[in-house]
């Protein structure tokens, strides 16, 4: 049995301000940072163990993983960082407010852009500084084809490569494995996992801070699914998520 | 050109206590904490970027770069841990009193086994839970050969095969290197860096917290190497390192 545990960052600040952030780095507030701890104190209370983690480039999500490593007293885990594990990209709306967005679009179209699985948010120019062609981190580490604006397929299509390559055969190993990341790289994660639908994807919301535990055999069959917290917890966090925009 | 850049983690609690620390995974002190966030500040100010960060399995070296790459907004670095850039192992002397041992054993063994090449302190029993053999990381990590103690050779011996299979390549294509260690593994570096007798490594003190700058030509000859600080500091930080046992 293997077990891969997924962790959402918790609250970053523009989560707090309500805005669209996608790969904007921004940090997490204290609420933010007091999640992870509180992430890092379950997964030590029931004595998981990891052999590798994963994280993304983007500050909230690799602060989680440093804040929950401390936590565990396991901050000698070996760490892989990847774009392909970073934020769906929200486009022009990055830096938006949810809100205001919806105002001006109305929340029908606000709820496409959200929540549909094609549709893309406006793209940006090459010229716009939030292109993270002109960033320094996907600049240094020349990474490819790097998006103007993405729909969750779109995220779903550039994570897998990822998952393929670097973790399923840590998994065909028996490597238990500790992932922190974004809602969307997760929900592609948990799309292939369950192998849900374009449709089912596009309903789920994963709650922040909350470890989602996957218990699996060596050919990636769920034996047992589970998160670390009680069911009211993980409910009012799941409908937060949900009611951002409202 | 290519940069290497070194830094010694800053304050641990038993730098502070003036205890033998070794394999001890003991954290950083508030003041180390400066001092780390002061290296960071100063490789941000001079605008050096990294390809690549390596460091020990040791919290106070892992957390002195995390740090450093906060301060420098480059938390997305890819960053490679290994218990062969771990402090030189101190044995039976782990935990021990350094003043306490010089009244001991008195102050000529003591700088015998601080300062000598080869000599080794008392070793450890396999049942002592000092043992790295006992530990998490290294059971987890699966590490082979785990030292009982170690002379500064010893550290040496253990360091140069990391340092060859994973960052000389790295030196040969171009890529600039940070690497947050302790002060022997750093040593090791150095020596073979500089070719340096067993004599002259043995007389080195490397100051805390003070970048110390590399530039290197493609086949690793020194164009330049100097310290972020001023000649005052530099010398302070080295006497205070030296006179740790007196």
């Amino acid at each position: 049995m293997v077990r891969v545990v997924l962790i959402r960052h918790g609250e970053s600040l523009w989560n707090k301000e309500n805005k669209f952030t996608g790969w904007t780095d921004v940090p997490l507030t204290n609420k933010g940072e007091q999640e992870a701890k509180e992430a890092g104190e379950s997964l030590k209370e029931k004595k998981m163990n990891f052999d590798v983690a994963y994280t993304s480039l983007l500050k909230r999500a690799v602060h989680t993983l440093n804040i929950i490593l401390d936590e565990m007293d396991m901050c000698w885990l070996p760490v892989k960082k990847s774009w392909r594990l970073n934020e769906r990209h929200y486009g022009k709306l990055q830096g938006l407010d949810k809100k205001k967005v919806a105002k001006e679009f109305g929340e029908d179209q606000v709820n496409l852009w959200r929540r549909s699985y094609h549709v893309q948010p406006p793209a940006l120019e090459v010229s716009d500084e939030r292109y993270p062609g002109n960033q320094m981190p996907y600049k240094m580490l020349g990474v490819p084809n790097l998006p103007l604006t993405e729909s969750l397929q779109d995220t779903v299509s550039r994570f897998l490569p990822f998952f393929r390559e670097e973790v399923e055969p840590n998994i065909h190993k028996g490597k238990n494995i500790l992932i922190v990341a974004h809602g969307n790289s997760l929900r592609a994660l948990m799309k292939y996992f369950e192998t849900m639908s374009d449709d089912e994807i596009c309903e789920l919301n994963i709650p922040t801070g909350i470890p989602l535990v996957y218990e699996l055999d060596d050919d990636l069959s769920i034996l047992k699914k589970y998160y670390l917290g009680d069911d009211e917890t993980v409910k009012k966090a799941q409908d937060q998520v949900k009611n951002q925009s409202k």
